[in-house]
Order: structure tokens, then C-alpha cells, then sequence
């Protein structure tokens, strides 16, 4: 099994994050403007770039502390069997989000596109709550030319 | 053992590339640009950050396809033991980069950290060829408020 690890910390309270993370308003501004289907445990998440992308199945939610998503579907197919992970804790005036996307079946180069690329949409996450100002799908940065 | 991976695709020629990570001159224009040691195998890279900070020592070098450190010294302590690679493939007018940090004891917060500024620093070599302009340390972008 292969994880992808990032960590940032964010100028607000965990609150603030909390609902970036657990509304189809909050996640819109950070991941892909097109989110449907946010909601408590038990709820799947469609996540789409021009149509396509993955859905996820809400595992567990504890309020400004842990989010916890499982892949649901087929697409990718790389991604079946993962589980996406945020777990908050405030320290000061700084919110620090410890991101997982765990239990890759192997070390991949498209785990390598992945995992810059999360690190791409956790900044605008912290773009968004710092600066009022995400970016999102289809703003966001790309980091290749494909 | 954890690893750390990394993957962005760049619109140049591989030798463009091979030189920002051979010499003290391309390395300072995207991860610090206070460096020195930088040669061929055997040599002992120096980055610095505001005075301190790790030494690699180049293992392994094959011309516009991959660049080989092993850690050395013991700044920071968790990189002790750890490799970074640099694997260049050309596809078309592209210059793919895959990149890994591998071999960490366990999968630590640290190593997350690590994960998103490995990330902020491969994007500003991406931004040094592609724009002239790379943000190496101390003008990268900060991902918290430590």
C-alpha cells in the first residue's frame, strides 16, 4: 500500500475549514465548482471536471476535527479502494489540515500527478479562507501541458 | 519505509531541466538560492535557509534522465537515510519530471509538510523555465504560519 501525505495551516479557526469541506458551497471553492451531493455520514459526493471525475461516500464526520471520505465507483480506476482523509487541529491562530489519500495498491506516476496535484487544491483552499479566493476546477493550475 | 512522489510536466527539452538540478546556479533558481557544492557524482550539495538547513551528496547522474542524492549530515533529523530522485522524460514538447523522496522511516506530519513544499518548490522550477522566474527560498511561498 502507498499514501499521499500533505500538511498546511490555515489563518482561521477549524470551523472554517470544517465547512469547506463538508458542503457543496465549501467545496466548490476550493476543488471543483461542480459539487453535488455533500451531506452527513452515509452520503455520496460528486466531484466533476468537464463531466467526469470521482464520487465519494461520507465515512465520518467529527466536527472541526475529522473528515473522512472513501472512494466510491469506478473512476478512477486507481483510486478504487482509497480513502481521502482531513484531520484539524487549531494551534494559536492557525488551523493545521493533515491530508491523506491512503491505500494506493502501488507507487504510481499518476499517484505522483495526484499528489501534486492535491497540494495544488489544498493552497487554494488556504487561498480561499485567507484571501477570499480559491482556485478551483476549471481555474485551477495545471502542472502539466496534457 | 514512506516515500514521497511527485510528478509535473514542464514545456522544455530535458537538458533544460538536467541543468536546474545540476548546478549551484539552476538549483538557487528554485529551491534556495543560497547553494554551493553542486558537481558531478561524489559531491556534497549545500542548501541553505537562512543559514541552515540539508546536504546531499550526488550519488548517481545520467545526462537529461535522472539525478540521484543520498542525504547526508544529519539536518533535519527525519532525512536521515532518505534519497531524492529526479527522473526526466521527454514526450512531444514536454518534459515530464517525476520526483521522489523515499525511504522515510514512517509516515510522519513532518513528512506531510514535506510533501506540500516539495510540491510549492517543483512548481517554482516549473515557473523558472517556463516563466523566467522561479520563487526559490526565501521568496517561496509559505504553506503556514510558523
Amino acid at each position: 500500500m502507498a499514501n499521499i501525505i500533505h500538511k498546511i495551516g490555515i489563518f482561521c479557526s477549524p470551523n472554517e475549514v470544517y465547512k469547506l469541506l463538508t458542503t457543496d458551497e465549501g467545496l466548490s471553492k476550493w476543488w471543483t465548482t461542480d459539487t453535488s451531493g455533500a451531506g452527513d455520514v452515509g452520503s455520496i459526493i460528486e466531484f466533476r471536471f468537464n463531466g467526469m471525475g470521482p464520487d465519494f461516500e461520507v465515512i465520518d464526520l467529527q466536527p472541526d476535527s475529522l473528515v473522512l471520505w472513501k472512494h466510491s465507483g469506478e473512476i478512477p480506476d486507481a483510486w478504487m479502494g482509497t480513502e481521502v482523509s482531513f484531520e484539524l487541529s487549531n494551534v494559536g491562530k492557525q488551523t493545521y489540515l493533515l491530508f491523506k489519500h491512503s491505500n494506493w495498491k502501488e507507487q504510481t506516476e499518476f499517484m505522483g500527478h495526484c499528489s501534486t496535484k492535491w497540494a495544488v487544491f489544498l493552497l487554494s483552499l488556504k487561498a480561499a479562507i485567507e484571501t477570499g479566493k480559491g482556485n478551483p476546477h476549471p481555474y485551477d493550475l495545471h502542472i502539466d501541458h496534457d
